[in-house]
């Protein structure tokens, strides 16, 4: 698999989180020649917030992590992840397998199943079989790395093109706590979700309402800002640690004086996380940013943002390098929200191809095409009816996406 | 262009509907080679109905028509069609482009401007140059052929690959009437609207009312039952003509004995254009049609069934004639409606892949994919939490989906 032109050029080496150890290893789920299994262990119960899937057929792990979280005073102590088999739409059996790997990973811990948060991604529908993860688990916890931050993120790959990295710092009090985050995702990338899987810790100790509450709100302008293909996983899952092992005190308000500088470490990693989700999004070229301002509310400019960033016409214009604001035009129109077709206008880039509700009069061909030819393309639409934004990031739909999706399950 | 291999094998030669002339010419609106404009002509006024896109970005001849139908008293004597330029997002220059092309066809014809109704097909956003049309409808007006319906539907024509006619009759009181149909209609495809456009014409007197009702109620289970891209034009018209130049008596009602005759042909031809649209959605090489139960209710089905048809990944899977369920189980998630996981059941063809949430045990690999090796693909789905169903119709999407959409506007 080529890795996607996209990717970024020097992914940071991620500094350790105190008391965060992670190991890796090949369980053959599915793949050859290359690691599947990944546990995060805690040296002392972390703090822990998650955000899941909207789908209606959640997978067994997102279940099982649901209901940690829902009995109120979760803690972790393990996050179990495998790849190749998402253990979704498997039944009682899925149920089952969940319970055999929190049962594994206890006992190769020491600490209580209910304080072992799990993953799966990889194919839907067909049954996972949990008894190997006894020994492996077994072994896992015997090798923990606390600079084992890069091969976590290969290890959770799947039809990825590269491992996804970020890492922020906020100086705190005259401290420096750290953001740690590792993610995987590239097809069935939609909205209305967390995304595929994000692994986040910081060393930062937050109260558990603050946490989830933070989470929450700063996945609406990262993972839930950004689609692929429109096609919500089954099996989408952030969780966010914070291991609390420092002397620092716990950041529980946001009068907090330190709440700002936290909050801004954590967006840039969730950031910059859904950046690069989307910028290896299966056969993409092209990174697309759809900025919707003059709607009739922020709600109403994101639908119409997201009905541009899933318009396979658009998409596939970009692809081809092509200015069609026409098309551009028809996302608007179909999105249903409040728009006014004659007050309309259209940027591509720095360029503005529409005004008015028609060409720009200045409009040249040449000029426009040049911006279609970079990687990165803006979309500007200001609809006309009110104050109301939002922006959201797609990619372009490429044979590519075809070729990877018409034959990856057999 | 290569023809689609799901065009129809023997297209009908359409009969004459007495008092309608169809005439086209070859206008160089945008294509060089081929006939592109067209003009319906009837002798007498008319009885007319009509659907059109629910895009909030409307094109100038829509609002035409609409403007027309809303009148109350509308009644058509020609119809002008014009391929290569959809005359959509073109500001005031396009609604003049509308007034100077039903002022030539009223000029020509020596009728009313406003019984010249008005469709146009094409290009987004490039301005319409209407001032051709006058020569040109001088003279179509002289040479209106009642044997020219084939020859109708080729003008129309974007990237469709073949023309699109449908004809039926019903026995109504010993006479014989006849519904005839054309369409075109390739990408930009999807529900909520009407379909790109079709024009039909019967020679069954209809009242007005009666007309708009059952054309209102039958597009329901066809044009707007099919997608072929999610998206949405900015110009779906369907406009349904009753000539009412016999001696049969006005059909206005629907406790009329001969209601349900005409309704039958009327939904025959609409069902069939709406399949030879979808049979030649862009760069398709299966037919799919999804069958929804087992929903809250019909609506909630309808939504359930257009959820997998738009799934990028179910349908480059049909493409890969992949049977890949597990990709159906997340577009039946993502709909957002009810559903009970566990009791979900699929079904490729006649072989039932899952049941009860989990892969049925009897499922064998190969007789699923001797399913998916057809040209002609169904997939049905039980969602376990009520009666409600719905059928929608789609087709796959391919790498040629994306080649003929990389590159159209330029």
């Amino acid at each position: 698999m080529k890795v996607s032109p996209l990717a970024p050029e020097n992914p940071p080496r991620l500094p350790p989180i105190a008391g965060l150890r992670l190991a890796t290893m090949a369980a053959g789920i599915k793949y050859a020649g290359r690691t599947d299994l990944l546990m995060m262990m805690f040296d002392n119960p972390a703090v822990v917030a998650g955000v899941f899937t909207q789908s209606r057929c959640p997978s067994a792990p997102v279940d099982w992590c649901r209901r940690l979280l829902h009995a109120g005073e979760a803690s972790a102590r393990a996050v179990v992840v495998n790849a190749g088999n998402a253990n979704a739409f498997t039944g009682r059996r899925g149920a089952e397998a969940t319970l055999m790997t929190a049962n594994a990973a206890s006992a190769a811990l020491g600490c209580a199943n209910n304080e072992v948060f799990l993953a799966s991604t990889g194919v839907i529908g067909e049954p996972l079989d949990a008894s190997v993860f006894g020994g492996a688990l077994q072994q896992l916890a015997g090798r923990g790395d606390e600079n084992g931050w890069s091969d976590a993120a290969e290890a959770i790959m799947t039809t990825d093109t590269y491992p996804k990295v970020s890492t922020a710092t906020a100086d705190v009090d005259g401290e420096t706590i750290t953001v740690n985050g590792i993610a995987k995702g590239s097809g069935m990338i939609a909205p209305d979700m967390a995304t595929m899987l994000a692994f986040l810790a910081t060393d930062m100790p937050v109260s558990r309402q603050l946490l989830q509450d933070l989470l929450g709100e700063l996945v609406g302008g990262s993972f839930n800002a950004i689609t692929v293909d429109s096609d919500t996983s089954t099996s989408d899952t952030v969780l966010l640690f914070s291991t609390a092992s420092g002397n620092i005190p716990v950041l529980a308000d946001k009068s907090d004086q330190r709440f700002d500088a936290f909050k801004t470490a954590l967006g840039a990693v969730l950031h910059d996380l859904a950046m690069q989700i989307v910028r290896d999004g299966e056969g993409a070229t092209k990174h697309i940013e759809i900025a919707v301002s003059g709607a009739e509310s922020d709600e109403s400019a994101r639908k119409i943002a997201l009905s541009i960033a899933n318009s396979p016409l658009v998409k596939t214009a970009v692809a081809g390098e092509d200015a069609n604001w026409g098309r551009v035009v028809m996302a608007v129109g179909k999105a249903g929200e409040p728009a006014d077709r004659d007050k309309l206008s259209i940027t591509f880039g720095d360029v503005r191809v529409a005004v008015h509700g028609e060409r720009d009069p200045d409009y040249v061909e040449e000029t426009a095409s040049e911006v279609m030819r970079k990687q990165d393309i803006r979309i500007g639409v200001d609809v006309g009816v009110g104050i109301g934004e939002s922006r959201v990031w797609s990619c372009d739909l490429t044979k590519e996406y075809v070729a990877i999706n018409g034959d990856y399950r057999s």
